[in-house]
């Protein structure tokens, strides 16, 4: 007979760019959320979970960096004939969507409203590695508070969260800055044309790598860089540095140094002089709750990316030391910002509606962690039930729901039983603590074998003779003992760090 | 000056058969999620989240009901190019996901595989009241488990977390039947026809409605409904009936004599036995762990209407009445289901691998628990500071600092300060249990007003005047006293259904 021809078979992969999630990835993250909405309820913010799917109307385009022809969202054409419907897309973020929340459902929501959110938002970028066109965010925003009060409650939020998910006060540092002092800067320069300042912030961002003297050749003539190439300046006075100096080099010894010397620096300035005051209440709102400089400081040098905001804008930098991919130390870096942006809600509404928020890295945060060895310990893995006798499974069932029933995590072997290799195979893949057997010879005489597989390792692994003789890893107890026998195994383990067999903590 | 034209504004709405989440629809679902995740974990089953985002070929086309020229989905096409890239598609169930990731990582998972995944899942459908197209699933599945072991522990686990998130024993029951049993049935009627066997399991689907003569009528040549219209039989023999009818009234007093029934009904078919058996097996594992009748029991009437069903399907259903739109009382129905699905996985490898899940339904699981009265009391607001004079902003941050601490949500209120009408306006919205004065002279005296709104609240509904004496709702207490006092009130709260000034628990 001839074979019929079949369909070829799908590829099992994820789409380019994307990836899964398993196991302690997933709970470690579910984990660190709960405690940071724990902060932000206790600050009296509210949750949020608006639809993962906007128009592109509603989204607009806030997206940095967007080089690609459809503006870096995944977007599709919503009804059945081509060509009538909305478009729709994955949301990017989780600060355009509230902004449309907030002009959707305002005449129902509190004013002053504090919200948070957390999950998945997608962009539509070349994926690279590390990389990834799905990831987390955990936002928290007050849409209709004018006051900076709200900005510093931000940051006070946001340091209790840090320390909170396990980052130790010292290990961190909260840096704010206002865009009215820039601003007032490049009034106080004589700057009023919008490529002209364009051009005046770039150099700022550049003043890492060129120091003063660059800064001062690059708002000149230009500079020849260390590649030979002769970059074009911005041809403005020479007079006409001196207040980016000033502001770049503000930074004091305390919050009051520094604003005296931005004050200084943003010169007859109204708006700078605007902004150099809101620093100034935010600093003293947050030292009355005894927020200093040690979690919080003012500093100049911070210039978040987005375009969209209008005053305050604050970064949460992680001040210790990791190894970076190449070996070399290099410092963390930012896991968290936000700041005010008065214009996004006004979009929809024609009105000014005041809004500040802080958005945190989920998965840079957790990468942290990790660095810290706050997470990925070995996880917990079930008590595994063999089985001996696949007649008998109703008994291997009675004992998994005795465990379950006393909050052990447990199961019975699923797969073929035949080889009782492979079940100890499987329990060691699992990390399984502990091997429950019950021959027909422990049924008959009413107990069971449990296996220390942790304690088993170990032994296998660094023991004498005469430690193995002496630290059996496997026990015969009456199957009423069971529970008990499995408790107290899992509880050794817990104090495991107490170097059973003269093993050092890991 | 002539006025420059803007750009129309967006609109602030959702897409069409969104929505969004506020509050406790928030935070009710995410607690209901994580009692349910620690039963999933406690039976060995390791989280997984899948990308939301598959290839369309991934996928594949398992949804019932589709109608529309999509196939239901949420799909676009990858890349910059028109017409290269892959075609991806948002997820539309937590199983084709699962079948995607185990053949992609079956060499380093677990063999079998126990995962649970919980997460938003979206239709391209028509939207209609109460239904949305991006939802909430919460499923458990086991992939690599042959045996029925493992749908048993499925069902067992099923009925933990109905009790587990709040529905008591007694107000569910979990109902169990076989594919392979109906199969047999078919073989036994002698139907071997595909278009035949679709028509006889339409017919079953009528039983409920037409009883047992009118299957009868549409198992032969047919009959008149209520509308006087006349509708087709499928046209086999009366004799061939038999073993349908005898299918469909096997329901006995107990799981053995249903057995004998269906042993019965199935006749000589080899499938039909094996299905039987499966049942059997099902049974008799369920009840060496505890779990009898009055939890999950055998019913032949459970068709579940995904067509990739190979063995044991299963259906959760709430036996408690509620009353309709209409105020007409009806069961509330099903809230969870699933079964054996041995073919899902084999699309990519093309090897068989068996697999059985269950699905639970979370926002009718969700609707449940609100119509039982166990969710939806009224969410705890934060104690509101209100602010009397704005230059003392840094006093109210302190307080609030100071509640936080002590683990009390509380907030400043960050809007204009001016009327203080609209500060307790604002209090009452939130749902605050207290609000907190300290104006110039509270200050000068080293004291706070402390007011009780929910006190507040009661007696302005129902007191008598000397009850309003007797019975003052503000406080002026020391500062330093400020916590304990706040502390006291809201723990009277929460005895509250002790009926102050003659009220009974709402």
């Amino acid at each position: 007979m001839a074979k019929v021809k079949k369909a070829p078979r799908p590829k099992a992969e994820t789409p380019k760019g994307f990836r899964d999630y398993f196991g302690a990835e997933v709970t470690e993250r579910t984990e660190m959320l709960s405690k940071i909405a724990a902060v932000y309820h206790r600050y009296g913010f509210d949750a949020l979970e608006s639809s993962a799917v906007e128009t592109v109307e509603a989204l607009g385009k806030f997206l940095p960096d967007v080089d690609r022809p459809n503006a870096g969202v995944f977007g599709w054409q919503d009804g059945e004939e081509e060509g009538k419907g909305d478009w729709l897309a994955l949301r990017y973020d989780l600060t355009a969507p509230l902004a449309r929340v907030y002009a959707q459902h305002r005449n129902d929501l509190p004013t002053p409203y504090r919200r948070y959110a957390m999950g998945p938002v997608w962009r539509n970028e070349k994926p690279g590695p590390g990389r990834f066109r799905q990831f987390y965010q955990c936002d928290a925003d007050t849409a209709g508070a004018p006051s900076v009060a709200a900005d510093a409650e931000i940051c006070a939020m946001l340091s209790d969260c840090l320390e909170v998910v396990g980052i130790p006060r010292g290990d961190y540092l909260i840096r704010v800055n206002n865009r009215k002092v820039l601003n007032g800067v490049l009034e106080a320069m004589g700057v009023a044309d919008e490529t002209q300042q364009a051009d005046v912030l770039r150099t700022i961002d550049k003043f890492d790598k060129v120091g003063e003297a660059g800064v001062r050749q690059l708002l000149g003539k230009g500079r020849l860089d260390a590649s030979g190439a002769y970059i074009d300046g911005v041809g403005l006075e020479e007079a006409q540095a001196e207040p980016v100096i000033a502001f770049l080099t503000s930074q004091g010894a305390d919050a009051a140094e520094t604003l005296a010397n931005l004050r200084a620096a943003v010169g007859g300035s109204e708006i700078g002089a605007e902004g150099v005051d809101e620093l100034e209440t935010i600093s003293s709102l947050l030292l009355a709750q005894g927020y200093g400089p040690d979690r919080i400081v003012i500093d100049p040098s911070v210039v978040r990316g987005l375009g969209y905001y209008t005053g305050p804008v604050f970064e949460a930098e992680l001040t210790f030391e990791i190894l970076d991919e190449k070996g070399r130390k290099r410092q963390f870096g930012s896991v968290a910002g936000g700041g005010r942006y008065d214009g996004l809600v006004k979009r929809f509404t024609g009105q000014e509606v005041p809004a500040t928020g802080v958005s945190i890295g989920v998965d840079r945060l957790l990468a942290a962690l990790h660095a810290k060895g706050r997470l990925g310990g070995k996880a917990e893995g079930p008590v595994v039930v063999t089985v001996m006798d696949r007649d008998r499974m109703a008994d291997y069932q009675a004992i998994v729901s005795d465990l379950r029933q006393a909050g052990i995590r447990a199961e019975v072997y699923l797969g073929n039983p035949k080889n009782f290799g492979n079940q100890l195979k499987y329990a060691d893949k699992r990390g399984s603590p502990v091997a429950v057997i019950e021959g027909a010879e422990e049924k008959a005489n009413g107990v069971v074998q449990v296996k220390d597989l942790v304690l088993g390792a170990q032994i296998a692994e660094n023991a004498t003779l005469e430690e193995w003789k002496d630290r059996p890893s496997q026990y015969e107890v009456p199957r009423s003992e069971l529970v008990a026998k499995i408790r107290e195994i899992i509880a050794s383990h817990d104090t495991s760090g107490q170097a059973p067999l003269g093993q050092g903590a890991d």
